[in-house]
């Protein structure tokens, strides 16, 4: 089109894009496009307003490193991430939750009842459960990945003071699909601000706090995997997640339990003489044909 | 809110934003956010083209130098940048197009009648005209700043074998507001395809090519500035420009004439003896009052 207007640019777009090209491209990129466009023409975005935009990718792009991931963070705070999540969430299964910019593959074993607190201070939680399918069965050789914050609250990948792995655990579920680990209760904390989504948030007067959680990611061959966080009933930011991880049925109650109670079977550095927090959590996995639509 | 769900986080993001944040920003950040949330919802996006996504912007960071502006350069071929052209164009000025990802500042100054051409092969081209004010006067002391491809298709910021201002002018005009240059007629050229705004172009079965244009950024103290190209009528690429720059007003007839009409008072290299080809293009700029709304 010679004479390409504000009014005929999207329609100009969508008749570059090849007929032989893939649909699902078309879809996906027409709509991205078509978006973008309105947009532009509904704020009357200006070039200078455009170039923010333009620096702010640019800002993310001179911050990224393997360990710093700030596409995903600026996803995360804008609600885009937690949105793919639930448009992908299975009906009957365990909702699932923002994975974030702070997981790293490759954690060492951890056994069921294993230790992650280890030399580290603060308020001992045991968390165990039950990995299911939706009908209530356990799965065997169930997998889950679990990873959270130093009571300093700051994830491994974060701080140069933990070692690589510290917080992290991969534990592989028996024929009785049980879980279980003790670990010390993280905390809430801040997502990075330094960077350029630290600006989004400062412009929009908007604070950086995540409410505590625990992360599982928990495969099983045959069903759908889930990326999901565990989050404790009596956290001041459950209302205001800044990545809008929160769900109803990710949020349970922590018991304070006695010493006396601290359950058998368990791997945790020296002895227990104070009370502890203990949560039970069951996980159900869908599997790949009940996928909401 | 403690249970987001995919049809009330748009509203949760907006509830995030403070009462006290700028207006313009809650108006232009949330219209963002719409557009991105419906853009997710519309087409139910998946996992896997979310990460699609995050794998695009981390390409073009790894790609982002200096000289290489990758996001500009995608933000060219998704329309973006010259619908925020058109926004913002005074309805009696010259049309704006696409100031693209090749403009660099500092350029050495160029007489009214220098030459650009210097020691290149390739057609002359002789531009000229006149910049004015929307009723036809000449505007005294107007700059326009001058940049094209060398015959190979290359801008000196791309070509290592290039000075780093070959192809590159400062004119400053007289009382008459009259400018002329030779130079080599620019060629039509492919933009970069080696990065990831290459895989969009490929993915969408588009080509990369853009029509042979000289750029004008013009400028003169009480008006507005206008950042344009000027395209032959000739050029097979002109209804289909990758980055959307093509506008009526910008097509002019490039004439051919024989070497005895080389106009008087032009400084090239060396004599000339051969046909060469004639453009005249008057430029008009609009004053801070009448743009667009």
């Amino acid at each position: 089109m010679r004479n390409v207007t504000k009014d005929n640019i999207t329609d100009v777009f969508m008749d570059y894009m090849s007929k032989e090209a893939d649909p699902r491209m078309h879809e996906v990129m027409g709509s991205l496009v078509k978006h973008l466009h309105d947009f532009a023409r509904e704020t009357n975005l200006t070039h200078d307003e455009w170039r923010t935009g333009i620096a702010f990718l640019e800002g993310c792009a001179a911050i990224e490193t393997e360990d710093r991931h700030e596409f995903v963070l600026a996803s995360d705070v804008l609600g885009l991430s937690s949105l793919v999540d639930m448009l992908h969430s299975s009906v009957d299964a365990t909702s699932s939750s923002v994975l974030g910019p702070f997981h790293i593959s490759g954690a060492p074993p951890l056994a069921v009842g294993g230790d992650m607190k280890r030399h580290f201070g603060g308020p001992i939680l045991v968390a165990e459960g039950t990995i299911k399918d939706t009908d209530g069965n356990p799965i065997s050789g169930a997998q889950l990945d679990i990873w959270q914050t130093a009571p300093n609250g700051l994830y491994a990948s974060q701080d140069d003071d933990q070692d690589r792995f510290s917080f992290h655990g991969l534990m592989t579920v028996g024929a009785d699909g049980r879980y279980a680990f003790s670990t010390v209760k993280p905390v809430e904390y801040t997502v990075p601000t330094d960077g350029p989504v630290g600006d989004i948030l400062r412009a929009c007067g908007r604070h950086p706090w995540r409410p505590s959680h625990l992360h599982y990611i928990v495969t099983a061959p045959g069903y759908n995997s889930l990326v999901t966080e565990i989050f404790p009933s009596d956290d001041p930011y459950l209302d205001q997640d800044t990545v809008f991880g929160v769900r109803d049925d990710l949020v349970m109650k922590y018991v304070e339990k006695p010493a006396v109670e601290f359950p058998d079977g368990m791997e945790i550095s020296g002895q227990v003489n104070e009370p502890f927090l203990y949560v039970e959590f069951d996980v159900m996995l869908s599997t790949a044909d009940t996928l909401k639509s």
